[in-house]
């Protein structure tokens, strides 16, 4: 990588490259308690106790590092660690880094804070393990079930409470964690920009304004299976047919409502032979719009077009909208920067339920973001912890 | 099943009828030394052996059922027992069970065969474990290359050679077998029918004239991967979208040329989250026609249609015309029946080009298979096991 081995500041950076890369995919697979994440989890602590903090592990799986007595009433900067499969460097640690880079730096100019600050680190926020996303955020929260989390499979059928148990953690205490969430005072993601908004803006850094509805739906298509070669093209029921249409509607409709945006990232045929027309094909669908209406309005058109023989919703995140005085404050410490909406879910969505809530952004030179092409120039970075640093002298002096 | 509990003759069926389900896709999945496979060897074994017949496993994994003394100049019935994942339970067992039938029936009527008689199960005919169809028939015939079958892997990454090796079998000596080809004076096949060519005739069996030429490719479509919710649809380059429209286009290239078939029947995104725009897709092209020019020609078309980032040739089978006078002396025996082509592929097929082959067809009710709803009904069987008696009693006799 090297990205950061130049500025004294962000080498975290570097010294994370190699854990959890994925040869397939490439880019980074870095998925709760799997053994990248473990190492993260062991970097993550060495690095802050390095700094004097300590470091402690909640009842969800998430990661604090404490300068000064946990809580009341804390500063709270971080984000997270996890990736999507074959996804980025920056999406996550980018945040976790800084924040860690931001105490550092203050410590070093003698400054002493009148508030606790925290560091932390969220458990699967890319949901690519278990499947839900935000996953430690939610917990915290209490916006999930415990009973149904710990009943969630991995691919291999691992259920999350038998993975916790493999790694010592106990999955019986996890849920709503109201000591944690009483240390809060206010919570501040950075984060690298997953769109090209800061691109044609010009500026290395932004606030968010809102978080954009979204959800996660799995349509289904059923016909008939049958041999490839001895079934005439006029005696088929290829749900493949229906299935690929349906790609090119969810297309169409997200076209036809500006600003929305939906993807269909997964398709898999059953059974799945070269030889054999599929008996049915699902696929999953990601739709986000401006409004939960508009989101709603989305998904019901889709819903319409491609007439699916199944339809289920699997996830649904309302529109979030940040804590305004917040937001003010965050312009006052880091001068005038741009105010974006974020397409991303992000645990600061599920925190701003229960706490004022914050996000800087950091301009992502290609717009590229859930791949191994993401990036962010390292002078942006450095931008972004200036004004994570600016931020948080002005919350705790 | 009791498909054949009722009939005294086709029994075998309902033996295996528990060997091999998939509780996952229906149907069955019985692929090379697997545990369902060994269950269906030891079976065929003990039937033969309760009819007298000495059986033995050749070089390549195909297994030989001998009334009287082994070739040279046998007449050799049978087809295989192997299935698609989630197949039907006819393709293959019942040409095995049928050719079982033949020789029961014929010992029993006291008949002394002048020939020697062989019942032959082929190793691996859908080629669903290693990706090959036709695997024992190509291997004795030394159509594939040894070494390289060797090499082959299966979904979980183990080689032929080490999948051999854990059922005690030696892959060192597979590959063309002369002594075994010297033995076989003629190969008949029976099989299910899979379309609906005898339902529009109305007749429970046939003859197969050829089969068509056909051959398998994989389509790779590449584009930019990223975020699902951050990208703006006018910022995308999801080879998602040109997948879906290269399916559209694989059915109508096919249903602009007359006769011909083409599949897609699987589709595989690359990561694959369902929130990350999909950075490649590869699907797999199943493409069958009349004569070889023609099934060229509709490769030809697809690969101009879809524009493809990579579109390579997995196998290539050029049309087989079964044996004339074979076929003549089958009509004689069996008496005027249709004569039809096959869309599908068969040991048969590949046995035509080092000896005197021929095909019995036994009607298919709704023209479905490689499916778990792929039948034929009991009245049609016994007519193709009298057909088959029919012509083993005018080879032999």
């Amino acid at each position: 990588m090297g990205i950061a081995a130049a500025s004294g500041l962000l080498e975290g950076l570097d010294e994370i490259a190699d854990i959890g890369r994925d040869p397939q995919r490439g880019g980074y697979s870095r998925h709760l308690w799997q053994p990248a994440d473990m190492q993260l989890r062991e970097w993550f602590t060495a690095r802050a106790h390095a700094i004097g903090l300590d470091v402690e592990t909640d009842r969800n799986g998430n990661l604090w590092a404490w300068w000064g007595s946990p809580g009341p009433d804390a500063v709270v900067i971080g984000s997270h660690l996890d990736s999507v499969p074959g996804g980025g460097a920056f999406d996550g640690p980018l945040g976790v880094e800084s924040a860690l880079a931001v105490v550092r730096r203050l410590k070093a100019s003698g400054f002493t804070p009148h508030r606790p600050v925290a560091v932390i680190s969220f458990a699967e926020e890319e949901g690519s393990r278990f499947g839900v996303a935000c996953l430690g955020s939610q917990l915290m929260t209490g916006a999930v079930s415990p009973a149904q989390v710990r009943a969630l499979r991995d691919d291999d059928g691992v259920s999350f409470a038998d993975a916790a148990r493999r790694v010592g953690f106990d999955a019986d205490r996890i849920g709503r964690d109201d000591e944690a969430l009483s240390r809060i005072g206010v919570f501040i993601e950075l984060h690298v920009e997953q769109g090209r908004g800061l691109i044609e803006l010009g500026s290395p850094t932004a606030i968010a304004s809102r978080i954009l509805a979204h959800g996660r739906w799995t349509l289904t298509f059923r016909g008939q299976g049958n041999h490839a070669g001895a079934t005439l093209m006029s005696d088929r029921d290829d749900p493949m047919i229906a299935a690929a249409r349906a790609v090119l509607e969810v297309r169409q409709a997200a076209l036809e409502m500006p600003g929305s945006r939906a993807t269909v990232g997964r398709l898999v045929a059953v059974p799945g032979g070269s030889n054999v027309i599929a008996s049915s094909v699902a696929m999953t669908l990601d739709a986000r719009a401006d409004s939960d209406e508009q989101t709603r309005a989305l998904v019901a058109s889709i819903a319409e077009r491609v007439g699916a023989s199944e339809f289920v919703e699997n996830s649904w995140s309302p529109q979030v909208t940040f804590d305004e005085s917040l937001a003010r404050l965050l312009t006052r410490a880091i001068g005038e920067v741009p105010v974006l909406p974020s397409g991303a879910g992000h645990d600061a969505g599920i925190l701003s339920a229960v706490v004022p809530t914050a996000m800087v952004f950091v301009r992502n030179p290609a717009g590229i973001s859930h791949a191994p092409e993401e990036h962010a120039e390292l002078d942006d970075c450095l931008a972004g912890v200036d004004a994570l640093e600016s931020v948080v002298r002005s919350l705790v002096a």
